[in-house]
């Protein structure tokens, strides 16, 4: 089955068509700016160069429109219309609702209104994904695969925040988690890379990216993970501050005379290693050539970070009673064996030891921990689109 | 030599009279609802009954000019006041000015209202203590300790927040700690309980109180302590929320369409254990006693508790490298073997085990991990009051 992969955003949408069988890609791209001036749709069909055209998208039906016309087209299309099996939507906020994947229907979509509040940014856009790729394709079955359903196997005394337990009752106030589809891809990765039942395996995944985020998996079930409400929480992120103390917000608020909206701004847009390093850059390539010249901001930035992973480490290797490998992934934890080395080299309490040399590879399966390493040190590449087309395929069969 | 030790809040002041010599309290009080209706000076001498006195105290120099009187009486008092030869004052926030107790003069003074911004509650109280003192006693020298200052060797890693590095030049915002006089004390009492040399020990120290923190001690230097910016952040806390998403500020307000002030007033009060229990309480005695008998939330409090405690204990030893003992102290660390079984149980990936006939052991320096446990479990009971005496006669004598 040839399965199509949407994620829309309020004013982007990705995509990529698998076919389920062989599970390669065979084209993926990105609408820009739909809604905004200057719009373009870029996508690159397997084996071919990327195309760009620039054209109207005044809204998301004529960006899915424009997807189909990419995919479908008579010079250089890759499908016809009626191969597309089946539509693969990722949903970032599932509550408490969804727990795993859902083929859609109206009561899916009433539910993913019903937590808009969670994510009120997100949900509400990739809502209108839904919408325009039923009324482009409106025989095709279509499944939401929810960024926080992994993590819903967490245990009362994890997803509490110390807070009255009736704003949990009445609000919904409680960690949520988020990269679920990660966090669950690479689980599932690592103990086939280990050869081993994910069932007897105690992970600790840390998806590194520009959002960042760490999980605790133990046999196969999440038991933790940083992101909590909202993906603010947790790890320093590329311009998101991750943990602070809650008096921040108001300290920050009477310093500058600004509204509780400008600092969620602030928190998340001009925080995290950009605001650490001076705004030297949200990207790990930049801060690595900036540490290694010497660069105040970019060391300070880059060793924040660092620490707050290895104590996440600590916290969940406690959790878990044991740990047994620890994964990386995401862009800075596929690609940057710099930061990989910093963290790794600081689990000394694990007995952990690096081999330098697979260290070096990116963006492939790797063990590199040393021979003498008492934790398994993994690289494992994510692949969230193709873990959504599983997913899809699996209840559209 | 007999130091006052006072620690002055905006409308109470508690005192210990301590000779140096013998270390012992030779008299200790509390003055309650100074400039409120129904005040009253509530002391003891020692080996002596309570002696409680209700009298009119409009402000902190008439609270003073009483402590002295109930010192000094002929009927009940314990000294002369030419005895006194110095007083100690708790300060709570000495920002990174003060890494140590200091004699206070005027520049200090000055220096503690420079930093009053960051403890808007609490250093204007102790100084009003401060001068009062001066008032009654203005020929005897006086002794700063701050809470902050056995924090102060954290190393920037650990106190920096993933904010933009000009909101800690420009305002302060970083983590300060607190507690610093408790987990000092504890910390040097823990190497001379284990007949070690406090510099090649590793400790993580466990201040449980209504006010909770957790420290890292390294060869008997802070690295890392989980209160911040102010005593909200880390662990769960009688009534205080502890790590929370920063988001869930901005979410609550809009929820209940509340102020930022409101929401902080929620978190430290109405938050924590007692919260989460479903205002059951924030003592733990009752929250042992509903968890015993089968209270949801008593049991749901307790166990993010010490779910938080175990995580911190794990973040801390990644921080470290290695942990060689962990210290329980303060009202619920010192009093509850209950919480500390609960907590130690889940110290496997540490190797810890329970002495649990030790365990039984409240308020005296015990060390209860089990003959086989791979690291020292102790209980010291703090005394921030005798620390804050030592200091004050190291610098007045």
């Amino acid at each position: 089955m040839k399965v199509l992969v949407i994620n829309c955003g309020s004013s982007s949408l990705k995509f990529q068509l698998i076919d389920s069988d062989s599970e390669a890609v065979i084209c993926k791209g990105l609408c820009e700016r739909i809604g905004i001036d200057g719009s373009q749709i870029v996508y690159t069909p397997a084996g071919k160069d990327k195309i760009t055209k620039v054209t109207p998208m005044p809204d998301h039906n004529r960006a899915i429109e424009l997807v189909i016309e990419a995919l479908t087209n008579s010079e250089n299309g890759v499908v016809s219309l009626d191969e597309i099996g089946a539509v693969g939507h990722r949903i970032v906020h599932g509550g408490e609702k969804f727990t795993k994947s859902v083929v859609i229907d109206e009561e899916v979509i009433k539910a993913i209104e019903d937590v808009s509040d969670l994510a009120p940014l997100h949900n509400p856009a990739n809502l209108i994904g839904i919408r325009a790729c039923q009324k482009a394709m409106p025989k095709v079955p279509m499944v939401a695969v929810f960024d926080t359903a992994f993590h819903q196997t967490m245990p009362e005394e994890a997803y509490l925040y110390g807070l009255p337990y009736s704003y949990y009752e009445k609000y919904g106030i409680r960690r949520y988690g988020f990269h679920g589809t990660s966090h669950s891809y690479v689980s599932k990765r690592a103990a086939e890379i280990l050869g081993k039942d994910a069932k007897d395996l105690k992970l600790i995944v840390c998806h590194l990216g520009n959002g960042a985020s760490i999980s605790a998996v133990d046999g196969g079930k999440c038991i933790d993970t940083s992101m909590g409400l909202t993906p603010l929480e947790g790890l320093i992120m590329g311009t998101r501050s991750g943990d602070i103390d809650p008096s921040v917000v108001e300290f920050i608020m009477k310093k500058e005379n600004s509204t509780v909206a400008d600092v969620t701004n602030l928190l998340n847009k001009k925080s995290g290693v950009f605001g650490l390093s001076d705004e030297l850059s949200s990207d790990f390539r930049d801060l690595q050539k900036g540490y290694e010249e010497g660069h105040a901001g970019a060391k300070r930035a880059v060793d924040a970070f660092v620490y707050r992973v290895v104590k996440y480490i600590g916290a969940y290797t406690a959790a878990l009673g044991r740990v047994d490998a620890i994964c990386f992934t995401a862009g800075v934890g596929e690609n940057s064996g710099f930061v990989r080395n910093l963290i790794c080299k600081r689990l000394s309490f694990l007995g952990a030891t690096v081999d330098e040399e697979a260290n070096k590879a990116h963006g492939e399966d790797k063990v590199f921990s040393g021979a003498d390493s008492k934790v398994k040190l993994l690289i494992v590449p994510t692949n969230e689109e193709l873990a959504i087309a599983r997913d899809t395929v699996a209840l559209c069969k």
